[in-house]
This record gives structure tokens, C-alpha cells and sequence, in this order.
């Protein structure tokens, strides 16, 4: 039997890696393989696009470039990585996936969301997960957490998390946009609240799915 | 006035950058500002991408990956570099554009070459050059070529000299019918004879437009 396909979306500062880790935990526990993995990166090439689209450069990509970097790691670790777990029957749980496209690129830069939904049917061959669980945060929630990670590692914003309020609201309304449209596919669970809480409205969702 | 864009296209070993650094280097004499410049590479983020897809991985790009990684190089190539260099009335001279992607993934590896053309109107935003030197050479001189700058250089096939005779004979095959669709684009040049008298070949058919 094909395995399952989860992807976990939204915002920075909604916990995504943290909240993933403890469904692929969850799983483990009840005896279930799982393959977890993020975007972009999850295969050696892909954390070399990874690493490429987060460097300091002089000439930082153009919007279309970047699409097209984070494309080119998708492809990769959906050949790779995704189809072959799924194949094998393991779970596959993705920190950021398709709808991240669509939100940072579309809703956030101003591409075309068909024409980006066109692109990444070409990068994924068409593989859409079977569930994709949406943490969604305020933005002054996520910007309170970003200020709060960067203070802890003592880093400076990245590109993305540097881009305007006017940015991250675009992003968040986005990817409630993309959840209204598929209400079949995506769970959105409020992640502002305590992390062991947001873990079990999440395990909750897939266990009703 | 806006710049002319001249791509030079053809399988391995058929002298692109050589003839292409001539034609820069004629133009120049004639008192024109040319920029030179490559596929993939031409710019930072390019060339960290043209080293990505050279380098030996455990996991060589996928077909799909390695389009979507030569059209992000392609993107910002065009945007940073081609695009302001045509604006300001310069020449570009381009070594490996558009039509290698159609030959090489399309006709060569067997993605739809339609398909490609759309992937590439994303990532080009419409630039087509104005003209394309299209050098050909026979697959048992471009062999032969390739086996001699090898030895030249010490160096082993990478993955695209590698692969086989019929891959060749497509790419070839691909490239001519590209040729055939835009003859108003393209000019075809026999590469198999002296560099002086390609060279001046080359020299006539852009002086012919």
C-alpha cells in the first residue's frame, strides 16, 4: 500500500520543523516508518540549492530564479526522496512543500499563482500530498518568535524574514487562501498557542483524516 | 537604441566559446560594446549554479532538476546581466542559450519540447536573441574533439560528454530542427573545417542581417 504524504505550511515563526518532528515522533511510536524531511533541501543536492538560495550574494536570485531554485530542489527530493518512501508504504512528512511556493512567490511576490501551479506540476510530476496541515500564526506572533530565535542564535534576519509587514501579511492571507480553496486537503490548526497543545490539535487532524 | 543578442549554439566540440570570443572580439574592433558571456554562469549566483550541476553528487540532478536549475541560472543571467546590457545599446554574445535546454532535455533526455519552450518563457520573460550561430559538427568529429581536449586537459568525460552515441545523434538531430523551425533566427554554420574559416563564416552571416 502507497504510504502518506503529510506536509506541514504557513508562516515563519509557526513552528513548523518543531510541530513535524513530534507527528513523525507520534507516528514512529505507534510503529509506522516515516521519512522526515524539509524544503528545500532533504537530499544532498537539494541542501546545496538550500544553501545557495540562503547565501549572502552580490547578485541574491531574482524572483523567477528563486522559484525556479526552489523547483529544481523540489524535483530532486521528490524523485529521490518522496516517491520512493511513499512507494515502499513509509509515511512522508515535508517541513514546507508546494503551497510555500504559491504563498512566498505568488501571494508574496506577485507571480502568477496558476502559472506557479503550472511550474510545480512540471517539478512534482504532479504529486500533492495527501494532507497538509497549515500552523497558522498572527503576524505579530511570528514576528515576536523570528526576533525571539534570532536574539537566541545570535543571527540577523534572513531575505525573507527581513521583507516587509506588508509581505508577511500577503504570505499569511495566502495560505489561507490556498486552505479555503482545498478544504479537503489542508487542516488549519492556530499555532499561537502552547506547543503541546498545537501537537495534539495536529494529531487529532490526521488521526480524523 | 537597444542592444542585439547573438546566441551561439551546437553539440560538444564544435568551438562555441572559441568562435564566440572571435565574433566578440571583431565586433569590438569595430569600435561596439559586447558583453560575453555564457550558459550556464554569467553571473555569480549563475556560475555557483553551473558548478552545482558539474559537480559529482551522490545524487546527479533528475532530468526535471537539472532544467529547473539551468532555467534559474538562465533567469538571473537575463535579468542582471542580458537585459541591462541590450538596454544600455550593448552587443551580448551568449555562449549556450534557450535552444540547448530544447536539445539537450527535450529532444536529448525526451521531456516535451513544448513544454520546455513554456518553462523557459517563465524564466526568460520572452527574450529571444535576435540571432543564433548555430555550429555544427558531425558526431564523429565532436568525438573526436572532446577525446582530444581531454587528453589536452587530463580530465574525464563529465555526464554529458558521457553519455552515449545516441544521445549525441539526438542532440545533433534536435539542434538542426530547431534550426529548421527559426530559419529567419538561425544562421547554421559548419564547425568541421579550419577555426579561420569558420570565423569568418560567422563574420558574414552577422554582417548578412
Amino acid at each position: 500500500m502507497r504510504g502518506k504524504f503529510i506536509s506541514f505550511e504557513g508562516p515563519e515563526g509557526g513552528g513548523k520543523s518543531t510541530h513535524a518532528a513530534a507527528l513523525a515522533d507520534a507516528l514512529r511510536a505507534e510503529g509506522k516508518i516515516v521519512l522526515l524531511t524539509r524544503e528545500p533541501g532533504g537530499t544532498r543536492l537539494a541542501e546545496l540549492i538550500r544553501a545557495l538560495v540562503r547565501e549572502e550574494l552580490e547578485d541574491p536570485p531574482v524572483t523567477r530564479s528563486e522559484v525556479l531554485l526552489f523547483l529544481a530542489a523540489r524535483a530532486q527530493l521528490v524523485a529521490n526522496a518522496i516517491k520512493p518512501a511513499l512507494a515502499r508504504g513509509e509515511w512522508v512528512i515535508c517541513d514546507r512543500f508546494a503551497d510555500s511556493t504559491f504563498a512566498y512567490q505568488g501571494y508574496g511576490r506577485g507571480i502568477d499563482v496558476q502559472l506557479l501551479k503550472d511550474l510545480n506540476e512540471f517539478a512534482t510530476e504532479g504529486l500533492v500530498p495527501d494532507m497538509t496541515i497549515l500552523l497558522d500564526v498572527p503576524p505579530e506572533v511570528s514576528r515576536e518568535r523570528i526576533a525571539e530565535r534570532q536574539k537566541a542564535t545570535a543571527t540577523s534576519a534572513d531575505r525573507i524574514e527581513a521583507a516587509g509587514e506588508a509581505f508577511h501579511r500577503r504570505l499569511r492571507d495566502g495560505f489561507l487562501a490556498l486552505a479555503k480553496a482545498e478544504p479537503e486537503r489542508f487542516a488549519v490548526i492556530d499555532s499561537s498557542g502552547a506547543p503541546a497543545d498545537v501537537d495534539k490539535a495536529i494529531l487529532e487532524a490526521v488521526r480524523g483524516r
